[in-house]
């Protein structure tokens, strides 16, 4: 089944991408080819029209929690530990299947909403939230994330479910779901049981995941108690020998952006969820030209508040802008390719997705160029990034295949996703 | 005519304000009553169903220059400089009143759209734009903003320009427009030039406003040029003795920030077009704590880039949270109320509009709470500040007179504009 999409303005996000009117060609789920102009040198089975729109890679999400969309303005405007230790962890420790189901269908539905089509999340569950992904169509990256508090047998059953996890599922729904292993922080897992999960990702051949340099505090705490601060930690323990991501890397040195560069660590830039818990600004121009190219999470809904990736790659494009005072830092381009291919490296999904480019899976979406606050039509890439907002994602496609077409999903229910999530949160609170 | 809208979720934006399920009661264009619960003690005329909606105050938008959204995306990421001296000058240069038509009518459209139901405008050919405002239906405070080059005899006639303007159209359609008198900035204009201004303001009973210390170049100019820098220099030249609103205020020290808040000076805070174009980051808290209450503008879309006021909140609520590391700075209650009734302070409207309270005008929009990233439905207001978009806003009204009704605007035909914004600027550029 070949399908032609014709009449789009398409941005590749290959480096130094120009937006053209073109053609792309689909075949079942993989890229076909992708042609200039209005003429199709092929014969295609279905030709669909994307006149006004432009089509580009779906959206990636390198950090998040779907699960705590449960707990979205739940609390907010506290101080992080209070929020973290009073708020949070009280309720998440009360979550059961049901609460995974009702928090990860929500967040499911409004990345695929909001143009996102690959997503990583850390969390529980995580046999619950994969099969979730199976049926709903988007791409993942899943992995247990754990928390080393406990004795050492709670510990040991952790490690043992993440690593079962990562075996099961890696590959699976068609190799739209890859794992990863991934000890939750330095500051909740000693040094011994992060180099167990070191050990196990080097045996499964797999990338290894973690919370980094979130706040200032945390980085204080790691410097008391190990005499190093997270990133020498991380490294001395041989973290960033293997294929890693950490998320925020909020609070860097100049030599840390340096040898994060070198060891080519893969870096998850969570602005929204960085500025709302007052955690800091990170320091991504320094990293970019350090030749770090960073990817963008939301984080969870509940420090958030929602799942919007679009809404990151402006954030990306306007704060750094803003805090280093120069006009000329994380351009529109780069900012979208942050959102798009440079989550693909994150997730070490560049081989399929992330670009418009023959032979990679067919992971894309359209963006309507005809709302007023698109007018005039002068550059695209910076009314993609400056102007426009996720309701302008028209469709969403993942391996080729639709999961939301003129704004109507076509895998999940939103009615009842929006009263399981009420339902479940209720039933939560009264526990 | 007596209109009840009905089983809506009100947010009156008074102080200390709680989300309650009531009616709102509008008689012709004024608020008539404002009741908590389902039952309705008056008879009315016509009924109109909110449920699923929250009902609010329309957002104000306090500083922006909306004929030049016809240059939105065709200059970014350029030092402020080049940005201003090379790509937009020349440009606006070639302004006729054809395009103050057509980028005034695409603002118009897209802050209809996004919730705004007051505006501030500053520009030339305002005689156009206030006819612009009497059409389509929205409340706006406009002045005529006079850069002060040239010679005595141009300065003289764009001071007339001012005050005619200022003089005939305060008061019109209906009394939703007002005016101010307004020289362009302290580094445009020379002291004596500004002294005019504020006279003139004085002998016609009208506000003032400037852009003030929006970037740290142009206080070193400042000190360079009087030795003072622009609060001082502008203080004591009298501005501030007068009833006054200065934008951006980003390079603020503390001693500044007390004489602003020590003199009641009106702030329009523009985090958008601060950020993108490296300005700097306003001290929202410090303004906060000293009394001030900031408004929130969106500047022109040429440095923004779209006139969103929703935006404007939400990096309001996210931004000073981020760069002071507070995560109680700014909190959501606080950033709703600087883009509603804080808004109709700044621009002396708060007899008229700014909260939903008996006796003022019927200037209100509804938001959807239906959608998946509004759930679970814990607060209210946490989910407009952080999770809502733009595309939330269902209902426009002001006046008591519908603007947009389930999102179709009713004044303005958004295809034509578009098409007359994209032929306009082509117009333009091949002048």
């Amino acid at each position: 089944m070949k399908t032609a999409y014709t009449n789009a303005l398409i941005l590749t996000m290959l480096q130094d991408y120009s937006p053209f009117i073109g053609t792309l060609v689909v075949e079942n789920e993989v890229i076909l080819g992708v042609y200039e102009g209005t003429a199709l040198p092929i014969t295609v089975d279905q030709k669909i029209d994307m006149s006004n729109k432009a089509l580009l890679p779906g959206f990636i999400n390198t950090h998040g929690h779907t699960s705590m969309s449960l707990l979205r303005g739940y609390a907010d405007d506290l101080p992080l530990q209070e929020w973290l230790e009073e708020k949070m962890w009280p309720l998440e420790g009360k979550y059961r299947r049901e609460q995974i189901i009702a928090g990860t269908s929500l967040s499911i539905a409004e990345m695929i909403r909001s143009g996102t089509t690959c997503f990583l999340d850390m969390y529980d569950y995580m046999d619950t939230v994969a099969e979730l992904v199976e049926e709903t169509g988007l791409r993942a990256s899943l992995c247990r994330g754990c928390i080393g508090f406990g004795d050492d047998s709670l510990r040991s059953r952790k490690l043992k479910e993440a690593t079962d996890f990562a075996k099961n599922w890696n590959g699976a729904a068609g190799g739209r779901i890859t794992t990863m292993m991934s000890p939750h922080a330095p500051y909740t897992c000693t040094p011994e049981y992060i180099s167990q999960f070191i050990e196990k990702a080097q045996d499964l051949r797999l990338p290894i995941h973690t919370h980094m340099s979130e706040t200032a505090r945390e980085v204080a705490q790691n410097v008391e108690a190990y005499g190093k601060r997270p990133v020498a930690h991380l490294d001395s323990l041989g973290f960033f020998d293997i294929p890693s991501l950490v998320a925020h890397a909020v609070h860097l040195t100049d030599d840390e952006i340096a040898l994060l560069g070198a060891k080519n660590v893969k870096v998850s830039h969570n602005p929204g969820s960085n500025l709302k818990l007052g955690s800091g600004v990170a320091p991504i121009s320094k990293m970019i030209d350090a030749g770090i190219r960073p990817s963008l999470g939301t984080d969870s809904s509940a420090s958030n508040n929602n799942l919007d990736l679009l809404e990151e790659i402006q954030l990306a494009a306007l704060i750094h802008k803003g805090v280093t005072q120069d006009p000329q830092a994380v351009p529109a381009k780069i900012a979208l390719q942050m959102g798009t291919i440079y989550g693909a490296e994150a997730l070490f999904l560049d081989q399929d997705t992330g670009t418009i480019q023959n032979g990679k899976k067919a992971d894309f979406i359209t963006i309507d160029l005809t709302g007023t606050h698109m007018q005039p039509t002068h550059d695209i890439v910076s009314h993609i990034v400056y102007s426009a907002s996720r309701n302008d994602v028209v469709d969403v496609y993942v391996d080729g295949k639709a999961l939301m077409v003129n704004r109507e999903l076509t895998t999940i229910d939103e009615e009842k996703v929006s009263y399981e999530a009420n339902r479940s949160f209720q039933e939560l609170a009264q526990r």
